[in-house]
């Protein structure tokens, strides 16, 4: 947990990386956060994860006295969290930044300990066209896992919806382990629920349904996810 | 609908887009669809919207039998189009790219009459690098826009789902009109309901209540959907 993590799978250079890295760090433009711990954001800035993984909360600021059939008070409201959605997380190496569109609001939090990011301006990679193009790419990429997600989440049956998020959540982020991939840090069913439109209790029904008949996943020490790999023909 | 409809609400330079475009056209790389015509696409390719409108669809090839608890045959499977998904408009001056995923499958139709497209290789952009970054930017706002769809839709109540839909897309596409903004292309409810993963007889109803109790959209002419403006304090 204590070493840098570098950027990974891909073309990009160290040197303009570090380089990078060690001018934020001369201009306090790098910050390491503890689990869970949200990150001051801006508009108009791009961040860099240097090490840990960040987690990308999205709400939409609906005022609950629009809407009398829900019944509550907006203290209860705020205790439900609004309708807070869990939208993706963003690994070492890679980019991210928060644009704001009334009424939505994105947020990004440290998702493990010791989570470290640098931020910049986009015209501060003036200089590093190359550098620029990769950070680009990287959006590019991260795009198209949304398209996948957004399918995932048009589809009908929730445990569908389940199985496919936790599939393409395993399969950017898993690593390997004897029963299959797993993803490497916690995930609550309430943030598993936010990001596929249900509730935690049916997120928890389901979860057993994946785990017992379906034998889909399994739950391994600390609570970490497991998606099991596909039985062998016999 | 027979003029060319240029790039419009960015720098891009229109000499790069139109010398790329006699190129394509030259090269056998321009096509014209039919509305709702499937395009035949390859991954690896970049396309760029010249006219008209673009709808990516998604679909999970969940193979039925291994669900017999929905307890349908395969040809009904088929009938219901699967668990097809509308996963947004690409509009003209914009680009896309089809990118499979293993068991998800991306497909670009046209939605409007007479749109047009053309097509190239990454690498066919190496001679025009401010171009190339431009279609790139391009992606990064459309991951934003995307990050914004996934925030709706982890919204629990459908309706709220809906009518956050509804708003990001006439935001992006729509266009004014005296009673606020309207979509200038038809939307069926079971387009809808594929997007926001419920089902259309749901769509009809709650379409209907935000028309008529909650006062928030209209239907003009040609089945548009309009986005009515907030009404003035008294």
């Amino acid at each position: 947990m204590h070493s840098s993590t570098p950027p990974k799978n891909n073309t990009r250079s160290f040197s303009t990386w570090h380089r990078l890295l060690d001018w934020a760090q001369e201009h306090y433009r790098y910050r390491t956060f503890a689990k869970d711990a949200q990150i001051p954001t801006r508009s108009g800035l791009l961040y860099l994860v240097q090490r840990g993984t960040i987690r990308l909360n999205g709400s939409a600021e609906t005022e609950p006295p629009a809407y009398p059939h829900q019944n509550i008070t907006p203290a209860e409201f705020q205790l439900q969290g609004g309708d807070e959605t869990f939208l993706g997380f963003v690994g070492a190496g890679q980019p991210f930044e928060i644009v704001d569109r009334s009424p939505f609001t994105l947020q990004a939090f440290a998702h493990t300990d010791n989570t470290s990011i640098f931020w910049m301006y986009w015209h501060d990679l003036e200089n590093f066209p190359s550098f620029r193009r990769e950070i680009l790419d990287s959006f590019r990429y991260q795009h198209q896992r949304k398209l996948l997600w957004l399918n995932t989440l048009g589809q009908r049956h929730t445990i569908e919806r389940l199985l496919g998020y936790l599939t393409l959540l395993i399969e950017e982020f898993g690593e390997p382990c004897k029963e299959g991939y797993f993803l490497p840090f916690p995930l609550t069913h309430a943030q598993i629920a936010s990001a596929i439109g249900t509730t935690r209790v049916t997120v928890t029904r389901l979860m057993k349904e994946l785990r017992e008949e379906r034998k889909a996943i399994l739950i391994k020490e600390d609570n970490l996810i497991c998606l099991l790999s596909p039985s062998q023909p016999e």
